[in-house]
């Protein structure tokens, strides 16, 4: 901290812990921190006692891994959702997405992370073992792999494949292509040779 | 908070406060509350706490309202400080800034924001009647008004003069100009033009 040689170890303090936030540095955290000394002190009180409320309390769902208020979530409890469809993904951030498109009616399965040996992440410190009790019920008709397509994604895809391709199970992965309101110029080439590669018949009702 | 749709209102309350800082959206937030869940803890407790310790316990020095661990900060406190000079600043970054360039040895004064009637901001939400007793009480041989060149800026400023004036006080403000390294091609017109306008003897000596 001595870097910015502030005058305060208080502040000091706030600065520090404020910029282990990713993406935050210290000058931004030093912004962040002026800007709570002038909330009420009964605001700052909530900001800093809603966090360490939600980092001792919160709970994940036993059977998704999701992030809930409930020992079952809210998608895992409703009773509508095709619980032998079962789509694996990083985080509730994923989670939230494809919620968002409406297009999905199965279950998730969060994972918590994608296996990276970079950052010491193994399939141990994933929920990996969770899901292939759910593949030995048998209940799961099919797995839909929904990581993202990096390096370490795809790593974690080929894991999954490995462990759960000899349960009879349907194992597919999202369509890849070029995004809807795309402009061909401007997609990398990967994308454009594999969306080529896996071409479509032409459909011309509005649904496909 | 539905627009994100979270499955937890811990997360949903951590996300909310989150996403009052500056500069910080829903998304963002949300990406830093899942990344305070990673953290073991006792490290978020301390996250929390040293803000909320922060907000309660800091003080402002009463000589010239920076923000400081005791009643008297350590510029204010240091006797090789010149006390009759004064530079009145915005804020403790401003201070930082300065002292950062160690070609200052007089004191300043923090005024805590500026005259800005668009957010409320009136003079007496500043430390400006500090100021004015500073000046009556004939301690202060000359006033630098530090403030950044923007309309609220300029309007306080110009406020400070009008108080200042009558006192026997010589009061100046930072040169303005073409910065060091800056290429003529790329300075705005305004700068351009004052530095024109207030142009200098040249002098071959390193120090002027």
């Amino acid at each position: 901290m001595e870097v910015l040689g502030l005058s305060s170890s208080l502040l000091e303090g706030a600065v520090h812990e404020l910029s282990r936030l990713p993406g935050v540095g210290k000058k931004t955290a030093l912004r962040l921190a002026l800007f709570l000394l002038k909330l009420e002190e009964h605001e700052v009180e909530s900001f800093g006692n809603s966090i360490i409320k939600m980092r001792k309390e919160i709970q994940y769902c036993q059977n998704c891994h999701n992030i809930s208020d409930t020992e079952t979530c809210r998608i895992c409890a409703n009773p509508e959702r095709n619980s032998g469809l079962v789509c694996v993904v990083e985080d509730i951030r994923d989670v939230m997405a494809i919620e968002a498109t409406h297009q999905y009616k199965g279950l998730y399965h969060v994972l918590g992370g994608k296996i990276s040996p970079m950052d010491g992440i193994g399939p141990n410190d994933l929920t990996i073992d969770s899901l292939i009790s759910k593949a030995e019920s048998g209940t799961i008709g099919e797995v839909i792999l929904a990581l993202s397509t990096t390096i370490e994604g795809d790593t974690t895809n080929f894991y999954l494949y490995k462990k759960l391709k000899n349960y009879p199970i349907q194992i597919s992965t999202l369509a890849r292509g070029v995004g809807i309101g795309d402009e061909l110029e401007y997609t990398d080439e990967v994308t454009l040779g594999q969306s080529i590669l896996h071409r479509k018949l032409f459909d011309d009702s509005l649904n496909t």
